[in-house]
């Protein structure tokens, strides 16, 4: 358990600096942290520094970064050097079991006692990774969303060797870098909001091929009523508002046999060659041709407008 | 099929005005239609006449409403009468079957012959509905989400009676009032947006029950993460940008068994008496005494806002 207080850390390590590891160094930079950052690719310092000069002008809008260009970073290609005065330490190594261990394997004996290690692992589980070290509780999983310097959520998540209290530090030192970290009270895989999006997937698939609309339309009927509502208030206070005054109680009294018919009656579509294939052509037809790149670039405007707008309502009425 | 054109109609009528019809009303008064509006209930000239004013300045701010007060509207006692004129028909009477063949027992001989009807049915399949009627043919599902003055999508779908084109002129017709309609090509339970939802609330209600989070934090993972991109970017396209440049087709080649596993993997949960309860007591414990009324307020201030801010951004980009 850090001797130190979660919203006074002041010197993070980012181990691994591919599209997450690079997004999360321009947060914390943003956050007016001291960054280290450290990969093993040829000609990663350069691509570092222009993922974050590329990401700091959406910070600046959102009102994370309070400066107009980024800081100074260091960056180190040991990465034993890298997390040696680490207080915090976030891991964005390559998905893969034995990637991470070799990885762990370097840096452990550098790692400051008391230094809280995160992984944004998004489907190892941390016990796993917890196997074999010297001091198993201080790993935890600290899993963003892409792009993890716009998306605000973290899941937190200890192993079977992690204390509670340190998952609590854990989510209180996201908390005060402007992350809006969750706790996680066991490990399952795909943690838990990307198991969200696979049951809307799911039967996202299921209507495509079904042929109940476009890929297109179906698409648009999360963009233009679900998401957007959701973007406000989740799932389960959604069904909350539904019933009225006497809320979740009410709904589930009148309407549980029909939502159970509803539930049971869901997709549970295979993944064959054909609808694999129905798929792609489907996408392909939605898209009509657009560029990728141009597709992503207006998704991220579009996500810092909102978010932003949302932020500032949020902090207007506070 | 009506000789107007979708985008001339000027004469819309409202049948059924509770909650949903009120909206509707509301919302086409701000569209600059002549709206007649009628309801059975004893109290409902007055109530309609209230919702319309208290939503009035939502539709003001999105930019719906072009004037500061509601124009002036009709009430009249008989359906019958309501229709007489009508160049469109937005039937929102109670969600059962028998009730809805009464109202159109007694509306359809005073219809105008091209005038197309449109039920706001979020349960009922329009094929059953088209039984026994003079013109089946007129009839569709024109299915909005709550409120409709507010979440722009309208699902539409016809029954085996409606021809193709008359669903076209009807999706034209919403389109030109400033909803986003779009095509069902297919009658199931549900329709689809409202599976789409159940989906995601099913999985959420699977980790409720197994104790993977709180159910605020539950909600969370969705407000924080999933839904302001669900606002931007729908779940086949999200998969998509997911695979880089090779988009979908990559997606599905390289995590293909991955996804399926995933799949596989999602809860089922059966709304028993001990689930039931675990739900009403975690969401009693989310929500902490904070009134019913408050949070429905805030969800659509909020909502709003983000509308806004969204149409705003779209707009000065096309």
């Amino acid at each position: 358990m850090p001797s130190i207080d979660p919203t006074s850390v002041q010197r993070v390590t980012i181990l691994g600096a591919g599209t997450i590891g690079s997004g999360w160094a321009a947060h914390f930079l943003a956050c007016g942290k001291e960054v280290t950052v450290t990969d093993p690719a040829p000609d990663s310092a350069r691509r570092v520094a222009e993922f974050i000069k590329a990401a700091w002008p959406a910070l600046v809008r959102l009102g994370t970064a309070k400066v107009d260009t980024p800081p100074e970073y260091r960056f180190v290609e040991d990465p034993a050097d890298a997390v040696r005065d680490a207080q915090f330490v976030q891991e964005s190594a390559p998905e893969n079991l034995e990637i991470k261990r070799v990885l762990y394997d370097r840096v452990e004996s550098a790692l400051p006692a008391e230094t809280i290690f995160s992984t944004s692992t998004s489907g190892i589980l941390i016990s796993d990774l917890q196997e074999g070290r010297i001091h198993p509780g201080r790993f935890v999983v600290g899993h963003p969303f892409n792009p993890p310097y716009l998306v605000p959520l973290v899941e937190v998540v200890g192993g079977k060797h992690t204390p509670s209290d340190l998952v609590d530090w854990t989510v209180d030192f996201y908390r005060a870098n402007q992350k809006y970290p969750i706790k996680l009270n066991k490990e399952v895989p795909g943690h838990l909001a990307n198991r969200l999006q696979m049951a809307l997937w799911r039967e996202a698939v299921h209507a495509a091929i079904e042929g109940i609309a476009s890929m297109e339309d179906i698409d648009a009927a999360v963009t233009e009523a679900l998401g957007i509502r959701w973007a406000v208030v989740g799932p389960h206070l959604t069904v909350h508002l539904a019933g009225g005054p006497g809320g979740m109680h009410h709904q589930l009294e009148h309407l549980g046999p029909g939502i159970q018919s509803w539930f049971d009656d869901l997709g549970a579509p295979n993944l064959t060659e054909k609808v694999k294939q129905h798929l792609v052509t489907g996408m392909n037809k939605a898209i009509e041709g657009r560029n990728y790149d141009a597709i992503v670039e207006q998704r991220d405007r579009e996500l810092v407008d909102l978010l932003r707008e949302r932020s500032q309502v949020k902090g207007q009425r506070e």
